[in-house]
């Protein structure tokens, strides 16, 4: 709450609470689609255990980090199923009954590193286009939602994906490159950690002018980044470029 | 906080909260002892990443099964010591400088079963005190707290181990034995989720009989347990018994 706006927390109240529907311990939840291989893409999964319906998309670079993992199998996988997708290929997704439920989800490589845990040394780690970092594509065959919570690069492939979109949510992880060092929080710059900074020639603010997205939101916010403080310049910065901060219960119409 | 009784709610306002003391990210933990592998178990440590110093303590099954998962490599080994504990011996516990605290820990075995996603069928599986399960004994040399989160069974070894113990944090998964089956919560037993239950001729209260420990807490409960709600005929079974029922943020000076 304490990123929300007075007009932003009107909106968080007249959000409706999701509720199990049906059954003591039922969830809202049919789809997870991850993004990344990375322990903040993959954790969430083992608090959905265990005995829950849903199924759970993914790229196979992706899919192998879970199988390579056993302590994911306590997503029974007769219950939980695991799907690969191509990438490049709009999928449509379905209830758990096996219904259409009217969305379907394309995941897209974006620039990114392999996950911290798999780095084999210390050093800068090459930026890879292969599937390892995702972006996802959610449509109802007219609008579409862009959801890239890591990305190390706007490259003219994913400006041309993203122009004229209904709505992105991009990876705010930092507002400069060198924030973390220089609040002697880490060793570790932007472009060493994959992301791109919020700020700056090359940041995000300045990629997505001219792009024509109508809804921009930042996410994936590292607690060094001085946009979630509501009376920070940096906050009026990305607001007065057309950015909203994206905070926990978040709620988006198109 | 719903499960604190007023005199309990009086103690927590006056538990100072532990925030850091050095440094942007410090933290108090210096030592994590692990009780066994299954998630509840284990996945908190992929939320102490990933360059905080400390000591991870278990078995040398458990850290087998950290071992085989490399999504636990997000807890660097040249800054998160992995050290290996014998069964039934107790260890000094250091603080991150090398320097004694003062307490030390054993672990030992007590009943219990495979980890949930290490199980090869749905069938009972076989209880074992093989180190898989096990309860951890911390000491100052005069005192003993015993922390034991999961066992199936009081046998008569454990018994004597627990005999005028200063305080013993107990399984206090389910309150009867069939409590989920009744309530259309799973098709499990407290038996075939390798837990003994708090009430029965069997029970956690009956078995703690006689044995005079000081302070006894049920945890690790499980959320159909009626021992949860302040005001069930359970609760004050369990209270009449010489019981508190554990709550977030509980401290306890012995």
């Amino acid at each position: 709450m304490l990123n929300a706006s007075p007009d932003l927390r009107q909106q968080i109240e007249q959000t409706p609470v999701l509720q199990p529907q049906e059954g003591l311990r039922s969830s809202p939840i049919a789809v997870v689609v991850l993004t990344g291989g990375d322990v903040d893409a993959i954790a969430g999964l083992l608090t959905l255990r265990e005995r829950q319906p849903l199924t759970v998309l993914a790229t196979s670079t992706v899919h192998a980090v879970l199988d390579a993992n056993p302590v994911f199998e306590v997503l029974n996988r007769t219950i939980v199923e695991r799907q690969h997708l191509e990438l490049g290929a709009a999928t449509p997704l379905s209830l758990p009954d096996g219904s259409p439920c009217g969305l379907s989800v394309e995941l897209f490589a974006v620039a990114g590193k392999v996950p911290l845990y798999l780095e084999a040394s210390d050093e800068m780690p090459v930026l890879q286009e292969d599937g390892t970092t995702v972006g996802a594509a959610v449509s109802d065959g007219d609008a579409t939602l862009f959801y890239i919570p890591g990305c190390a690069a706007m490259t003219p492939h994913l400006a041309d994906r993203l122009r004229g979109a209904a709505a992105v949510f991009f990876d705010g992880t930092l507002w400069s490159d060198d924030e973390m060092v220089r609040a002697g929080l880490g060793p570790k710059t932007g472009r060493r950690m994959g992301h791109m900074s919020v700020s700056g020639p090359d940041g995000t603010l300045a990629a997505f002018q001219g792009l024509g997205v109508h809804r921009r939101v930042l996410m994936h916010i590292n607690n060094s980044n001085p946009i979630l403080l509501e009376d920070s310049p940096e906050r009026a910065a990305v607001n007065a470029a057309g950015w909203d901060v994206a905070w926990d219960g978040m709620e988006v119409r198109l």
